[in-house]
């Protein structure tokens, strides 16, 4: 068979230019996350296959890579279906290898476990513009913290972050499961309707309001929830302390916990008075996975139209896997949306350290290669970055494109000294 | 089914005491490349399968794990054989996929081109202890350069980064394909039989010149031959000059500019006088890949028994995926031999920034909290590491457990001042 140059559909092969600002960025990462008590932690890519079709996943659990078993467990001719032929997969998201890591390490980690991962994940997604099937995830995650010391720290740990990547007026959307749902059934609406509701309400930056209600409408609520519902969205509009407003009109509904709990989130992180971001309490703000809990949160940057990473309180995942719950809390930020972000805005790395080319000619030989060699060595090892090549026959073409690449200085050796 | 606490079979978690070992080195890694001109690549985990099973990975072509089709391509009823099921495959090295990748994407890239890879690569090997079937590779190569500044940078980076990770004593052991093939030519092997004569001398380190010479004779081979070759390997020993005594010998077989390209590799890189190891001409390093076609080196750790690392010149292997060759040579470090010796040895993480826990009393809430979140975020901007955590009722032990894990000092807040 022929040998394909191309990388298989729908994944990419990255070039230079960008694994630069790539290698940047996870080093200003892992540092960042590192000065809020983050540790790293990595998990294999493949997990098994039970582990990943266990209904965590949502839809991604449709989009698994699968692995086929291998050797004497492989039996083709009395396999009937996919499962018998399968034992592993490619993980799609962190999030599920993070709790089997924590349920099988617990004992030898600290409570609360602050954890950073960084690593790549796999959807057979539809190919399309600007969506790859391997793509990196950045997540970190609380475990065992059940106050909003989580929520604060993740959050400050993430602006931070964005912030020393030079990202500047973006906000910080934050709004409580709690809330959603003490809103919708205050309204009137079932408990077994939410699901549907949220579903709706999600769409609300892109219908609007009047958009909400027509949804709801052909969904077949009846007209007096959705009045009251809307009622609501309406009051906040105008509202400065939208949370104090909303507690006095769902009292019944509504603990007052969950809104002090919010409340003081929002006031601790403002009280850091960083300049890059605002943090806002958005009563629309739903998050799609269904096992969040409490707090949800999200990352709009101005650049971009939809979200840049976003997380929350999942209380009682790690219990599915343990059968004890365990208090847990992340943020992901969208790597790959801030990859592209940078790129398209010319991002430069600062402190570059000096770039030198020793350009030698064809001939230098013997002990004046090893003189030009010794002297290469001699300035990386006080910090400048030293490219030793032959010098080409059109040398003024060959310095062109060296500069392209950003090398900035040159240094040229003859065989003939003299030359020089 | 139940859901498995365990990593999948032969692979595992990695802890946070083991990743920041990692972290740093791939930091020490990417900073002392980057250095020598090496630009880092990535290309997806996934290969086609076509290209994994094309003859270039010899046993590694055994291990692969393979992803099964997707969707409409998936049919278990047509199915005959494996091969029908599978289109791809997790990487078995970082090898193949560089070809593939300098293959699609030569025209975007410099020549030379200097490239760094770091990446996981699987294969379904036994399971045995201090080996997994994930594993980081981490490799660089040069791609278009003919002459030995290719071998020159490509070890002193190598060696350079290994200096700056402490390891001290080691050894780089060289040897050209051409001169192992002389030296068995000239003895009077037949050329059909060197793969073989090679796979012997292979276990030089293991079973001495008496194994070798055994293991000849019961490969049936003429006794005049292994004699003269013995008799080569025995000359060498007691000899200074081994390159040129050799040349001597094999004056008719050993062509000159073979003696002299090694030399000048060696010359070179001792012209450099670093202390941390020594480079040496060893006639008896083989080198198992058959792709090797020129220069092969050799990493040998002495707190380490086998090889650390290793690599070559393989001016064929981009013609089989383009048609047309092109001068290559790569160096790969093994680097989870090398963290396993760090780890082992006790490393230290060197110029580590301060790191302080705040222990805040449970009670400490709203403008108190925000004022602990705030001093903490002015820390952290100076470059302290703070962990922010609730005090727990057993204050003596929790500052155990947290200097345990390398936290330094302690900053306390209460909901009485009076008691701080």
């Amino acid at each position: 068979m022929a040998l394909s140059k191309k990388p298989v559909t729908g994944m990419r092969d990255i070039l230079p230019s960008e694994m630069q600002i790539r290698d940047y960025c996870i080093g200003v990462i892992k540092d960042t996350y590192g000065k809020f008590g983050f540790t790293s932690i990595e998990t294999p890519c493949v997990e098994n296959i039970a582990n990943l079709t266990s209904k965590q996943g949502g839809d991604n659990e449709k989009l698994i890579f699968k692995i086929m078993k291998r050797g004497e467990k492989l039996n083709l001719d009395t396999a009937h279906t996919e499962a018998d032929l399968v034992d592993g997969g490619l993980r799609y998201d962190l999030t599920v290898p993070l709790v089997r890591f924590y349920s099988n390490h617990s004992n030898e980690l600290p409570t609360p476990f602050k954890a950073l991962q960084m690593g790549n994940v796999w959807r057979a997604d539809r190919p399309q513009r600007g969506r790859y099937r391997q793509f990196m995830q950045c997540d970190i995650d609380i475990l065992g913290e059940p106050s909003n010391l989580a929520e604060i720290e993740l959050i400050l740990a993430t602006t931070t972050t964005l912030g020393r990547l030079r990202f500047r007026n973006f906000q910080i959307r934050i709004n409580d499961r709690r809330i959603l749902k003490a809103m919708a059934v205050g309204s009137g609406f079932s408990e077994d309707a939410l699901d549907t509701v949220f579903i709706i309400l999600d769409k609300m930056d892109k219908i609007g309001l009047e958009g909400v209600e027509r949804e709801l409408q052909e969904g077949g609520f009846a007209q007096e929830s959705i009045d009251r519902y809307l009622e609501l969205f309406r009051g906040l509009e105008g509202t400065e302390d939208g949370l104090g407003w909303l507690q006095d009109k769902l009292s019944g509904t509504l603990e007052a916990e969950v809104v002090r709990n919010l409340r003081e989130i929002i006031e601790s992180v403002r009280a850091t008075r960083s300049a890059e971001f605002e943090i806002v309490f958005d009563p629309t703000l739903v998050r799609g996975m269904s096992y969040y809990t409490g707090t949800i949160f999200e990352i709009a940057i101005p650049e971009f139209g939809g979200s840049c990473g976003g997380g929350g309180r999942y209380d009682k995942m790690v219990g599915k896997f343990t059968g004890n719950d365990v208090p847990a809390c992340g943020f992901s930020i969208g790597f790959e949306r801030i990859i592209l972000l940078l790129t398209e805005s010319g991002f430069t790395i600062p402190d570059r350290p000096k770039r030198v080319v020793y350009l030698i000619e064809k001939g230098v030989e013997g002990q004046a290669l090893s003189d030009c060699i010794a002297k290469a060595q001699e300035e990386r090892s006080v910090g400048t970055q030293v490219l030793v090549a032959r010098m080409n026959k059109n040398k003024k073409f060959q310095k062109e494109q060296l500069m392209k690449e950003g090398w900035e200085e040159f240094r040229e050796f003859y065989k003939n000294p003299l030359k020089e």
